[in-house]
């Protein structure tokens, strides 16, 4: 085997050095935080068309698609890098001291200080984005955290290339080494030792809800528990109301397909569930949806593993009662990835809780409601959501307001006709959602938001400017907002 | 009994009508929770010194102190009600479309909305600040929750009055009845019948390690787990450096002797530890403390439960090998709250845990160091603290800069020369701190930061100006501070 597990051993040093490491990290400024991720972002972009070729061969993942995730990766680095300098995450409060209030006010200043070293899994689905050199990675760097990644058994060689390139990055910037460990491990024993070592503070994890959730419960049973953002995939509904079915049902149908076959049904985003009113415009799309997914074409998964698991969850899916398939691909039977809609009753969705699974794949469930009630009924069993999705007109919203609503109460990105897929790296962006989307919808995976995961306040109390961090002395030389008393300001504290 | 247990029928129907209240409650304006907040503090005020007097008969506590803490409670509604309108802590993000980008670049808009029905857990040690309309209570309310208090068993008739001020704050105002909920419950099972129930979707508790971390598993192990922000309690080291020790200990002895007795030490920010370094500044230091401890007399605790809790406690650190008593009061035996300082060396801290747990009282263990190595062997082997303070000359502050390096991160407020008694309620205090302080470090229970415990982000993607929320609509009517664009301002958006 090329890649061996780690051992006990080797995560013990490792952790060890990144504990030491992160007495000396924390207390770099962000400016030098900023260029170290930036030259992270360089020596990525430096491993060339090879790497492509490597992860290409590793995922079945398409070059074009590799290229841009290559491109969002660099642009994470390199956008989060500015955040981070910006300083606006680090949420400065300072409240100058009153000697003549009785009792006397004592200057009390406070912003995010890193919580210590984070252990990032590796995603099976995005071997850039969110792995190696991902998004949480790039936020615990910004946060001012150490990172020890759990490289992804699928694409082992890809994770080696980028540790290389992160490493080649510490030591441009002389960092101390432990800043960054890279440790592989097939077998649950490895990432189990790295969550619950007790110098790991936090844990960053995309997968499966099998996966995040083991992680979540040891990290809460530690004698020191510590937060675990796992962010644990979705079925993303989409909600079809009538006005908007009679406007633009075939477009509706072009639209959606797409989305749901994007890279295979692999993205944590892809619209599982279809929920739309029954009349002559769901008829008219559900032809047209038919239509569109028999012109789709099977392509190979990620992994082996991800592709026994679709066949195996669709075969369940479409084995229930009173469900019915809409696509009718004539592919072999043993084709990977078959794009496939199938169609149920909402009575028939509310009574069967197999049917609210995510199938991890091209697979869609339509649901088809007799009335607004019946809708109501099928947002309120539903679980917690990454994305919802609403495709109505304007009139349609004020008809399905309650609808709306409650719909809105179960996700973290609310989507008027659009599709989930394709999620926009920027500040606005919400990436997260209420159990069992994520294991704390308080926080979000995607935008430099995400620093914010990995840090914690700290308030001085009565410290002398001279010895307070630069980003809370009075004459406020990183220029960043800072919160005084009560007033939000770049000015010099006189 | 004046004060019955809620039965489970009592319960489901408290929890039904705080999730009908939830969804209407949410959808308030900012100013309408405000005003509600407002409201609350005027019936609170409005109750006058019968409440104070009561409160005196359940608690023990002075008027004096209650006068104080009702000031505070009321300082917090209002303050927390001016922040909820000002709106910072929505954290509005707007990132507007660009059509020429290829792909296009959508509009996308983001800010927290409430979590749902959060419940309270009254303290024992802050009937007012801590309790029925405390600061747990005014930041769900700010955030948009509503609230379900299980009132403290120690102050029911306290608990009872402040809940009927709130319900009248409900009538005045016209909100759903649901908004707020009061419970009693002395045994075990209604607390967790509350933190159990599926409509709860935040906990919010001030209390013991054991009832915090009850709460915190009970939550975890839910089908769908929820975040539980327990405020448990903290041993608040006190370190003495030797310069300063040398030029001032008398005073020093003066204000830790004080702070350690405030309030017959039933605050979570009480001095339960001083770490001193060996030399005639911490003899004279001893001797000045031991005399101030003479002088201070005995008081009658919280309640019974507390008062047998501290004797025996005491008891059990007292009985440690290697301890030295250093206050000798002279009183009867049974006297409760009886002020004691104990001395041990860092070698039998370092290898004694029972000499690390919390005495909750006037009690405080002073640690000799012999070295700045053992100095730092003890603050590694210390656990999360809510505050730490330094008492050090600016001489000190270099020659001990690695200890004060590593103080700085076991604590959520950090103090020099002062004492950690006295929380001022501001929004530069974070009062919170690294597991066991806290179940989560990165949010305060005091300030209005603390309202985020009770939020979460929601992106809105695509959507027309018209149906947006007013905090994130182009103009800006609430004259709210947004990042648009990555740039933090509070103009209209063109």
């Amino acid at each position: 085997m090329l890649f061996k597990d780690a051992t006990t051993e080797e995560i013990e040093l490792k952790m060890q050095e990144s504990w030491m490491a992160f007495h000396q990290y924390r207390k770099f400024p962000l400016s030098k935080r900023a260029t170290f991720m930036r030259t992270i972002a360089e020596e990525v972009e430096a491993l060339g068309d090879e790497l492509l070729q490597i992860t290409g061969e590793e995922t079945n993942l398409p070059e074009a698609r590799l290229r841009n995730e290559r491109t969002r990766t660099i642009f994470q680095l390199n956008s989060y890098a500015d955040a981070c300098e910006r300083g606006d995450w680090l949420e400065a409060r300072i409240d100058t001291a009153n000697d003549d209030r009785n009792p006397p006010k004592p200057d009390i200043r406070k912003m995010m200080v890193p919580l210590g070293p984070v252990v990032v899994f590796g995603a099976s689905n995005f071997p850039y984005a969110y792995s190696t050199a991902g998004g949480d990675t790039a936020c615990a760097f910004a946060a001012g955290c150490p990172v020890i990644i759990k490289a992804h058994p699928a694409h082992s060689k890809t994770s080696e290339m980028i540790a290389n390139a992160i490493m080649k990055a510490v030591e441009k910037n002389n960092l101390p080494a432990g800043v960054f460990a890279h440790v592989y491990g097939k077998s649950f024993e490895v990432g189990k030792s790295l969550v619950m070592h007790p110098f790991t503070k936090a844990v960053g994890f995309t997968g499966s809800f099998t996966g995040g959730k083991a992680l979540y419960d040891w990290a809460n049973q530690r004698k020191e528990p510590i937060p675990v953002f796992a962010e644990m995939g979705s079925i993303n509904p989409v909600f079809l109301l009538p006005g908007k079915l009679t406007e633009s049902a075939p477009e509706l149908a072009k639209t959606i397909a797409a989305s749901i076959t994007l890279g295979v049904g692999q993205f944590c985003t892809n619209p599982g569930l279809l929920i739309g009113m029954e009349g002559n415009g769901l008829k008219e799309f559900i032809l047209a949806l038919g239509k569109e997914i028999k012109n789709s074409v099977p392509a190979k998964m990620l992994h082996s593993g991800i592709a026994t698991a679709y066949k195996e969850k669709r075969k369940l899916a479409l084995a229930q009662d009173n469900i019915e398939l809409i696509s009718d691909l004539e592919v072999e039977e043993n084709a990977e990835g078959i794009p496939t809609i199938a169609s149920a009753s909402a009575h028939a969705f509310l009574n069967n809780p197999v049917l609210h699974q995510e199938v991890f794949g091209p697979y869609s469930l339509l649901i088809k409601c007799k009335s607004k009630e019946e809708m109501l009924q099928v947002v309120q069993h539903m679980e917690g959501q990454l994305t919802a999705s609403v495709m109505a007109t304007a009139e349609d919203l004020q008809h399905y307001e309650d609808v709306v609503e409650q719909v809105k109460n179960i996700c973290g990105r609310f989507i008027l006709n659009g599709v989930p897929t394709g999620v926009e790296v920027c500040l606005s962006m919400h990436h997260g959602g209420p159990f069992p989307a994520t294991t704390d919808s308080r926080f979000t995976s995607v935008g430099a938001d995400g620093i914010k995961r990995f840090a914690r306040p700290l308030s001085f109390q009565n410290w002398p400017n001279e010895v307070l961090p630069d980003e809370l002395k009075n004459e406020n030389t990183l220029n960043i907002y800072r919160t005084v008393n009560d007033h939000l300001t770049k000015k010099i504290i006189e």
